[in-house]
């Protein structure tokens, strides 16, 4: 019973469904009409509109966008255990040329307007430092939680007052817009965002991410960047497909509701042991060593998350009777 | 009917057997079983242990093999048309940080030694040159020419002299193998190539390649390189199973025999108008640009290459009906 | 008898002076005095505000330049023997991180309005090939031509017309300017120059070279960008004042009249010999490796320059008897 | 009175006769005979054979030592307040493409083998995490402290066990070195170091600073990264006097000794004001502004660093009428 990871989740039954109806003959590249499609689906989703490309990975997403937003003697300011820093082996350093990841502290992997206030302080603004050009978040945030609009529209302040680009890892953006409810455009370029990354892998997709653009004129050399990283698939239709069938009918949000409830059953069971409250599909829970070894023992598989906390990760697919054994096995501890 | 590019066809049914067949919750990124028998498959097809990683494009595949060949400050010998030259939108200089391209001429986009030793002999062996760390040929060449094993061992005869690391972009591999009858083995690592790019997208696949070290030893950064630039996909058993299922019962030989032999039958027609002789899967064909006009205005789409010449490619899944016509408005100008 | 580099020759008496004249206590980088005084000193000289630099070598001048003009998915085209091709270790790609260059030809080492447009001509515009950003010429040119002003207008108005930014590289700016007699205004901005890398060290200067950027908007990150490449000198009044002394009295004008003077002395001995006009301070000579041999013997130091051609540089404090004695020993060959 | 950085001082007599001294024709770039005696002298310096070359800032030196140490995908360990995190602008990115620097706490900027082996520790030894690939210290550090040699001895014994190549930036070596009275050796290569920026613009030289590496075979490829960087100055000559000048007859321990001692005369004044003890050219005391503003007000320059401190900088050259004046404005507040 897995869970330890979204990522290894399967692909939803539309998503494969939708690569079988795109296999014929048809233009390469990003010239097929599934491509052509995505910046009308996302400009309908978000209610303005936008430029998106689909790509492969997260990292490539979150990096191509960061890409425009930082020079390569600029600073990207993140969390400290933001995916870009801990989990993305350097790839910001490479698609921006060695720019800096400065790092903020905040609770639940989440940052503050004044962490951000504060990095830009304590910078000197001569040509001994490297000055901060952008901003990045995690929605959710790497520990579960789920930024809220205001919050992000106060962070997006910030960054406009302060002359910083403002990107969002929406890795599991479904996730954080199924729990607040808000909408798209509230989370993001209401608030400021200039680009983003949407996930679409970790909530049963394949191998398609989203990457967007608020404002389409700084979008201009993307395609290019993308194409240069080598992330311009030639068969770009199969991508463009699992995007069309999971935003069809909110597929994305049936699917990160599904996973959400999921984890709020774990969390009703974990009660005091949760670490953070659980405003997606992660729970950090602490535990002995001894507790994990018994639900471990019991057929689960998650991951140690550092001395006395553990991780769960629930996904769209997720066994409600799994979930439910589980819930029942943390509760007997 | 199109003949404007390989890329363009379909997936072939098995490839897409293969990805339902792997739909199921497994290990995120290449720790699933189907990506770990990628260096077994390879091992057994090259006769000798290789390592083997996927990744979603030829441009990946190439740079990051090239980025193992050459520093930042040393030079790619490549020919003037190659496909890193001037279809990769400057990669190589990205995923290398910044190596040259140093270009050879050379008929139908071949690379001869000689070519190779001229080029060595002109850079001085001083540190205002760039020096030459790495040769990179395409096979089959981007004028659909095919290297013999013999050719290709001339060129790892000098390459080795001269100290530079040997790449094959094999794109269009299985066309080369398909039309020359040799053995994987003697036209790559036997003739002295270390890296190469083994194409399946233009050959019946969806979005999997593979990059082979033929010294496994000289890959071992290569995983981090590959995570780095953004082409660790999170469900790779998704792309392992591509290539499985091409390898399978040689499916990548049936479909490149296939789309060769359609090209043949082209070449028939064409007669003395071909530019080149027909090696594999592509035609480069003499034609007014009232003749091209002609075979356009009858339902062919194809690309104009330069002044009075013309390209036909062909793929796995060619309606040998539609090559029927076409060699016969072809004849008939 | 040393005419093989102007880069070997002394430092100028007035250079020399300069350095001492600075030797107090003052601010650190490039906040004192003199580096302050740089701007305005070339303003002066061009006719127009001017944001000027120092920097210490021409190919940190070349590079920090050409990468304010190019992304690095660019190219810069420029000529096949240009001195960023040739001898610079690849520092461009290095600087403008990963950008190419693209290759012209040309008489003379001379690039012509054609050449540049039929470079441009032949890129598609499409994501997979590298898009023309800047052009670059060398004046006067590494065969010692010089470009007039309205040859480098004519150049001037095509890379405005095409969207690409014009970069001088002026090592033997001074030798070009006193050739012609033309204004430097006229040589630069108002033949659509944008940036230019003065030269100062082969004129008699010891470590210093200009970097000059015509409209000093498009300078602004130029500070950041040269502290970044470890360009910045923790003491720069000593380079600011090298380059103050050589502007004081046209003492850049004087030696490269010097410099000049001696080429043309041995231009006329050489007579047919010559490979190009004489235009500056470089004499390319035919002469056969006998030849070659027997004027080395009588002790003149030169370089081999190919098959059949020797190649002589005179500098500013070149000795007129030695000057003539090469001569001589030319004319008897 | 100017306490503000020993970079602001004048360059010592012997220096500026140095370069009077070599002011004649000779072989451009590294050829010439000052440049050659280099590694000589710096083996002779160490007692064991080195490699030494040239270069104009302490940046570049330190950049071109890491990038040697460091690939793009790796980490340096450093110390949070290190020149090289806070005062190089991303130099070290620009010349290793994009490597981290993986920050270490630690009194007095100095680092400790706990904090080594701690951040070791918490890097997962998976693609996902950039791996630390090198070490780099300052000694004198950043605020002021020598290392003695069996702390740098205690750090070289972690990098060798964790794989570490191991750097010291050196831009107040002299400093250092003149306060423990330790050899050179068994500061440096003897505790493991592989590689140092040694200083000497600091410490009354112009524009020269010398990049040591111990094992001279993993300095290869350094000459033409220098050259690619825009390093090798063509008139290389005028740095190798500089360096040449300082070693002889120890000027530069003499030049540090005459600035530590003016810091300890500084430092007895300051009593518990200090916040570190005084162990080379710098103080960091602790004042109010209005008391700052007092000192200011007598006509002494220096820095605020931070809330309730100052730091003043001793250099070779300093007034001992001035020393005593600011020692007794300090005792008087």
């Amino acid at each position: 019973m897995r869970f330890f990871s979204d990522n290894a989740a399967a692909v939803c039954p539309q998503v494969l469904e939708a690569l079988v109806a795109v296999n014929r003959v048809d233009t390469a590249y990003d010239g097929d009409e599934w491509s052509q499609r995505l910046d009308g689906a996302f400009s309908d989703l978000f209610g303005k509109p936008v430029r998106a490309l689909w790509v492969s990975t997260g990292t490539a997403a979150n990096c191509l966008g960061l890409a425009t937003l930082c020079p390569p003697h600029g600073a990207i300011l993140c969390h400290e255990v933001a995916h870009i820093e801990v989990d993305e082996a350097g790839a910001p350093g490479f698609f921006t040329h060695g720019a800096k990841l400065a790092l903020l502290p905040g609770e639940g992997a989440k940052v503050s307007p004044e962490a951000v206030e504060e990095a830009c302080e304590r910078v000197r603004d001569d040509v001994h430092q490297v000055q901060p050009a952008a901003l990045s978040i995690t929605n959710a945030s790497e520990y579960g939680l789920s930024y809220r609009p205001d919050e992000v529209a106060a962070l997006g302040e910030v960054a406009k007052r302060r002359g910083l680009g403002f990107h969002m890892d929406g890795a599991r953006f479904a996730n954080a817009i199924a729990f607040t409810g808000a909408s798209p455009a509230d989370m993001t370029w209401r608030a400021g965002v200039d680009v983003m990354s949407f996930g679409f892998v970790k909530n049963g997709g394949m191998s398609a991410e989203a990457l967007i653009f608020f404002d389409p004129a700084k979008a201009e050399a993307v395609p290019r960047l993308r194409k240069r990283a080598g992330h311009l698939l030639s068969k770009g239709r199969y991508l463009a497909a699992q995007i069309l069938a999971m935003l069809s009918d909110d597929l994305w949000l049936t699917n990160a509701r599904a996973a959400n409830a999921a984890a709020t059953e774990l969390a009703r069971a974990a009660g005091n042991r949760l670490i953070y409250p659980v405003e997606a599909n992660e729970l950090f829970v602490r535990m002995t060593s001894e507790e994990a070894a018994a639900i471990l023992a019991q057929g689960f598989d998650f991951y140690d998350w550092g001395p006395g906390e553990v991780r769960f990760v629930t996904s769209w697919d997720q066994d409600m009777d799994d979930v439910a054994r589980l819930a029942a096995a943390i509760a007997a501890l």
